[in-house]
């Protein structure tokens, strides 16, 4: 197959950004606003400019490569991050960048002149994994993020959002100024690894995200009886950990029974006292449901408090449900979804539409923009993590994609 | 009833030996050779001189008052110990102590002649709470500390054993002076709460103990993969947990279809990487099984590695079974617990036999001498807290059950 974008740029592009990590040799940890920040950064840049874009930063610290079209406006917006997690992957977020870098490059090769401007966006601190705040250059452009914000969020060491930003001669008072009108954005597009199993487990070449699924979390704190594991008949316990393993399977049962699209995990659990010879007092455990659909989480949950209603009778062990982050599941523009769907149909890709777990700052940017989100396969699944892989020439039949639908939304 | 014991001393002792805590108002902290160790012999040792008993301490500090008989031996011996938990509370081991001081009263008060000598014991480090070595003194009593276990457990503040007892006087390398041989030996007879909520809920005044369980140790290890909460669907799942959680509900299943004398506790787990959005890729769990029959123990670990095996192929978790401390039970002299059961009878106490789901000094003993256990009600079963509580009544009943049996028993 003839690509128009070269999946050995692409390569280059993430191997050189791959070297910008602060754990060399323990995979790529490259939070924002840090020394590896400036050196991708640069990198980033340079490729922009390369390719003929008119490069700035916006208030936050986002860096963009503007391409004129033959009318001022709305512009048509295509990027992803370029921060990750600590010890992560070459391909989370900078997949997109080296995308967008890409249709930058292909499109100055063509000499290609659109109707609307585009702007080739490189995002940072997505992951939060600084200062615990992710998707955050998003949630500026779309102005959630308020000053207060900045000066709450610290990093590990203490250092405020707000520091960090003036250390790296960023003016954290004129956060405002980073904020995109809905007038100004005629779409936003973003090509991100799938960090899932489904695309290769179904031999397909790209996945096009209809759906970021909701999400609610919870913390379940079950508190029984401690009382010593030797002198303790089975029938005088009341052990907050067996409540809570029969907890952990009935989530697990009613997740399965969902259907595709829902899932329910506990990622955590701590009990207390902890201690091989004392029955379990108390059983602390997270819960993190996500779906597609909003009335399958509520419905989970419900279930999920009806069987916990029952823990007190059977097993002497009371239950709290203290709620924490509750996101509802964010649907993707329909006719972008559809150009997608054309675009890849017509290059004999294997393509299906699929919701995403995880949040991106696509999902974010649909508040105010129509937005798309294409996933290309992650082999085994595996993201957040240095064994994270995807086949180039897959981000390249993906990118082509992009670039057909990009050139279709600047028409006009 | 007609007590030869006076309740009211025996809960004089307990509160005073109550005063001897290193945190006061935060329960029982009395480890072995500290300055509380100091103040609590000293009253101990006032105690028995008080009561005609010869004072004297064996190598490893523990602290013996000797009645003489008409013959020169074997010794019949009855004491538990007075070292604490960290925050524990006033019974354990202090009450047996206290039962034996009371004996040791009544028999002085009452002039009778035994054709056997007696001896009152306070041991020490009963609970392992300073140095991690329970059961300390039984052990050297009984030939079981050899010189090494002095120099290699180690404190808190990795203070030696043996240091320990340098700088409270005691010469380590004497220890082996301490051992007692069979032949000296006529029977060691000890009073101890029960650590558990049997002989409360049954309405009984005391237990004699006929066996002390079992203890069978092990760590089990989930090896699943660690995934993304969000893109990872059910059915590709490898969660380490959710196997956990089936493990833990069969382990308890199990011990209950094992009957009275059986019980089995996962005390502790912890997943990897332990948080809300990850699936575990890990999951590790103590496993304590107990049992008055091993062949129980044998059968219930036998059951659940059957269960086990079938993980990889339902659960695609591996599952490995790493053994730690394993103790046979141990069965007391069927001659002394009849005769702790006629006493009892003959007192119109309401008594049962039935087994210690823990260890105790007796059960050390039970290798060179005729033993017997007698156990007095734990309030709610609770122990090893400020919470532990006896009535004083029903310790002073058991232990005139004590004082007849020890009569008997050094009768010749």
């Amino acid at each position: 197959m003839k690509f128009s974008c070269d999946s050995r740029r692409i390569r280059r592009d993430l191997e050189a950004l791959a070297q910008f990590t602060a754990t060399p040799g323990r995979g790529v940890t490259r939070f924002s606003f840090t020394p590896e920040d400036r050196l991708a950064r640069n990198y980033i840049k340079d490729r922009m400019a390369e390719a003929g874009l008119k490069v700035y930063e916006d208030a936050a610290g986002s860096v963009f490569g503007r391409r004129e079209g033959k009318l001022p406006g709305p512009v048509v917006m295509f990027g992803s991050h370029y921060d990750s997690v600590r010890h992560g992957g070459i391909f989370d977020g900078a997949a997109g960048v080296a995308a967008a870098l890409e249709v930058a490059r292909a499109l100055s090769e063509r000499g290609a002149a659109t109707a609307l401007p585009l702007e080739f966006a490189a995002l940072i601190e997505e992951e939060g994994g600084r200062f615990g705040r992710p998707l955050f250059a998003s949630r500026v452009m779309t102005g959630l993020v308020q000053p207060e914000e900045l000066e709450a969020a610290k990093d590990a060491d203490g250092v405020t959002l707000a520091e960090a930003m003036r250390q790296f001669g960023l003016q954290p008072e004129n956060i405002a100024a980073a904020r995109r009108s809905p007038a100004s954005l005629k779409a936003f597009l973003e090509l991100h690894v799938e960090q899932g199993p489904v695309l290769e487990a179904e031999g397909k070449d790209l996945g096009i995200v209809d759906t970021i699924v909701g999400i609610s979390q919870f913390e379940l704190t079950f508190t029984g009886r401690p009382d010593h594991a030797g002198t303790t008949p089975m029938l005088h316990r009341a052990d907050a950990l067996v409540a809570a393993a029969a907890a952990i399977n009935e989530i697990n049962a009613l997740a399965r029974a969902a259907g595709p699209g829902t899932v329910a995990t506990v990622g955590n659990i701590a009990v207390s006292p902890g201690a091989a010879n004392i029955v379990p007092g108390t059983a602390v455990l997270s819960l993190d449901v996500r779906s597609v659909d909003a009335a399958k989480i509520s419905g989970l949950v419900e279930a999920l408090k009806s069987f916990l209603a029952k823990l007190p009778e059977s097993h002497g062990v009371q239950v709290n449900i203290a709620p924490g982050v509750a996101v509802p599941p964010t649907r993707f523009d329909p006719k972008i979804t559809a150009m997608l769907t054309a675009a890849a149909a017509g290059r004999g890709l294997a393509a299906r539409t699929m919701p995403s777990g995880a949040g991106h700052d696509a999902m974010v940017m649909a508040a105010i923009a129509p937005a798309g989100l294409v996933f290309v396969p992650s082999r085994g699944g595996r993201s957040h993590c240095p064994e994270e892989a995807t086949d180039f020439e897959q981000i390249a039949a993906a990118t082509d994609v992009c670039l057909e639908v990009i050139l279709q939304l600047a028409a006009g």
